[in-house]
């Protein structure tokens, strides 16, 4: 079988541990490397983070570097109020057996890219941070990005703002960057992750697998659920990273819609808005393929064959 | 019974005429002026329809003025691709027997606020040029203002543009005006709009009643579902402007969440979007009842009674 | 001798108050209205004082009237800081003996102007909220308008803000309606009227005039002096607004130059700039003269001269 | 002496190629690096460029990187009207003998910094886009940095719009990163280069030199008066970039202000503008000390001395 090599660009927080678990055992990817970003929360506490949980999945190959500290132009914010005080409040880890990679994350990316032949597929969760500064340090990866399937914005409501999803408000020059670079794009934005919401049903199917990443789900996702439901009301936290890699798994599972994306950066109250020409009205090109909507069951299906495969 | 007081502001416009049938006959509601606006077409022709439905109707002694033929501040838009050349294309009508009032429909907005008890609800379905210059020429009439239930806007997708709504894209520093003039407001947008598909079956049961407004129902009908499916790809078209005049014979139709909204005036992709903020992540206290869904059965069965009064 | 009809659309305001008196006396001038605007102060204020100086000139059968309250589409600014608590503090005014319009000062320069044989020059010293609404509500106006030579902008620094001078800021989008009109402008801004300085030699030769006049002049300048002195530093304040009748009287005193202006009403510190293309970059058709220099013997010469011609 | 320790980063350019005569020459600075940026040309021509003027300057030891090739956001542009195709237009070279230094220029700035006891002035000649992805790649390098000498922006008009001066307007983003870090900077705009008239009698009398560098001097200077006065009707073209070089020798030939600088990245018509606060009416803290004259003739005997130390 051909294996989808992949760079993760990550910023964990709860829903990217579970991406980075779906990456670090489905035998259809090949991780290349992991890239951490500050998002969720700062730098230091999401690269710890990512150490941690690559630690619980063993993924001793993998280098795992430290990115961008800070958004390229905006002020930066973190999402503590949904993912706590470490970024991955809930579970407590061990002393990570993983070591961070000593290059910057920016430089991975653009190393392990220009090493290529055209055929990784990058990956990232949160503010588009990395990805864009090494799109702008080094424009010959251009050509090298097999494509980029990412999760952040929305065609309808927004999270942080009425108007935008926090990956993008986070970075709104960044996603522009990205949206603009003539690569193929998947988007998994909040119109499709919404409807993946992790119900306690789901928490204890993937509970009863009983291995120590089914544990660390667990432990996430009951943190998770709880901050969720306090801002936006959900019964259910909707899973939002570990679509893109489910997507990169089996894209079969998703309905995806061509459309034209532009990243609004001037807007007083819709900065960072993904604008997503669904109907066509700006006869624009489309430079995105966009989740409309999923099979439900396959993904939770999917998601449990992952984590099934550690021991 | 209390009749409720309204001026109604049009621009009509295929459901503009709808909403002037439900507003011409219902017991309900008292019309105390109808107030023209460019919109759909330029003002001559929206003011020549305006005539032409009222004297379908025979609205003998309600004042038809014509008001701004120009937003306050932007470039002109029209939307003749949906309306068609004349605005009102479809229908073939004979000379109209209704006057145009000589007053500007400014002043005439003004006047009859200035006259009134603070009892008359703005019911505005175009643009909102016409309210917003009456309350900057004359702020007293802002107290005057019971509320304003308007159709406009959307918290999802957009119809002109990927984020805005014709209504508010056409005039946004006007809606602007509007929705910051501290009066309440109901926003009939496109989200609860898209819910009231004019269907064949639709069009066939009014069609049924016989009499001369149904006739002109089912002809604009008829050439509304064409432009519809053919931008947007609609089996049946959303009929929007009705909405707001069905609101205010019986609000209990209709469900609504109240939200912050602001009009994007300064974004470069949304310009004119209503920022609705659906989960209060401002923490802005709302302006506006912004209609999410409706009893569809009982829409329709209010739109067959109103038209059935005619005979 | 062919006198110049203008309307004069003022905030007085100290520098209001010496074009008015310009505007008053001069055989070349014909005043067919003098039209209010909040804008230094809010509009009973300068109502109030526009009345206080027409009666102490004597300006008996010229309408004075009353027009916008408050900008078109943004908050309200004034210029306290600058002109006191009343708009005009330093003087004591008599009971006025002119007594306001009836009409609505928009209305009023709409008549005006529709009544003529496209021969009225408006000379605005205000925020533009009048003369674009009036264009706004009846654009057959426009090409009634013989030009406008406005007191407003700057094409080097602004006053207000960094980058823009009050008259504009206090209404940008009303600046943006005017400066898009088509028709003649000239432009008096602060870098012509920062050469207008009022010294203590100045108003020393206008005080020794010693009519009631030049009495008020004195007693303005006072004020005007202080405050300016207090926020810009200067020895001697500039006395925009007299610019415009001096500029009307004799264009010959000044030198202009053709540009386009643009007026921002987007940007984040810009908001209401006027954009002068001072060396022609864009391309674009000039839309304005805009004021660069003047020959201040000549200036203080005419301003000397009218003020001598009150008894 | 005290040398003072500068990066030089440049997008030779005519007058970039004159700041690096002063600064290469001149005993009282100690150049660490040569970084290069797209501005004037793109990339390849603005390194190439580079390396010529410093292989006729004898810069041997001095390592000359090449950094960014596009702006961090927007879409790139380039000054070939003024700088001509090659960037350079004038002189003809031989092989360089100076190499490229083989680091990316952003990573050498990273680098220089790090290892220095936080003695450097960064030079920029050019758009900002090195120094603010430097600031952005590592963050730590800030505190490191002792200040940073620009030539960019105006508080008067602009250059290449009429907002806007050419190296803020290349790369907006960039410069708000630069004068959001917190340095210590010194801003040489338009206001003080236009007054830096290179005349046929400075031309001439630095041609009287008589060295290469005097004669490279004289033919860069033909063709940048050619192309000066074509665009803005210029005798004698201002020598922008280096007064930043004077200013590091000897700041005293110089007045400077401070001023809080922002930049707008929002505008319509003033994207790139940098807002100057030289009244002070914002009353937020000066972030620059932004220069407003000069001292001519010591400025004209500083570049003939730098150019007569070549041999």
């Amino acid at each position: 079988m051909q294996r989808e090599k992949i760079i993760l660009d990550v910023d964990p927080g709860h829903d990217d541990a579970v991406a980075m678990m779906m990456a670090g055992s489905h035998p259809s990817v090949e991780l290349m490397a992991v890239t951490v970003v500050a998002g969720n929360q700062t730098l230091d506490k999401t690269v710890k983070n990512a150490l941690n949980v690559a630690s619980v999945l063993g993924l001793k190959d993998v280098p795992v570097a430290a990115g961008m500290s800070r958004p390229m132009v905006r002020e930066q914010i973190i999402a503590d109020d949904i993912h706590g005080v470490t970024g991955l409040d809930g579970p407590k880890f061990d002393e990570p057996t993983v070591q961070q990679d000593p290059r910057h994350g920016v430089d991975l990316i653009i190393e392990t890219l220009m090493g290529s032949d055209g055929d990784i597929t990058i990956v990232p969760t949160g503010p588009l941070t990395n990805v864009a500064m090494a799109i702008r340090k080094e424009p010959r990866i251009v050509e090298k990005i097999k494509r980029i399937v990412l999760m952040g914005g929305s065609y309808q409501l927004g999270n942080v703002t009425p108007s935008a999803e926090f990956n993008i408000y986070a970075d709104p020059e960044a996603a522009h960057v990205v949206f603009s670079s003539g690569r193929p794009i998947v988007m998994m934005g909040l119109d499709l992750t919404r409807q993946v919401r992790c119900s306690s049903q789901v928490i204890e199917r993937i509970g009863a697998i009983g291995n120590r990443v089914s544990k660390l789900f667990v432990e996430l996702m009951e943190f998770f659920s709880k901050t969720q439901e306090e801002i936006f009301g959900w019964d259910a936290p909707p899973l939002h990273d570990p679509t893109t890699v489910a997507y990169v798994i089996d894209p079969s599972i998703f309905v995806t819609k061509p459309m034209r994306v532009d990243v609004e950066l001037r807007g007083e109250h819709t900065y960072g808005r993904t604008c997503c020409d669904y109907f066509g009205v700006t006869k624009k090109e489309p430079n995105a393929q966009v989740a409309v909507t999923l099979d439900l069951d396959r993904f939770w299906d999917l998601l449990e064959a992952c984590i099934r495969r550690y021991s």
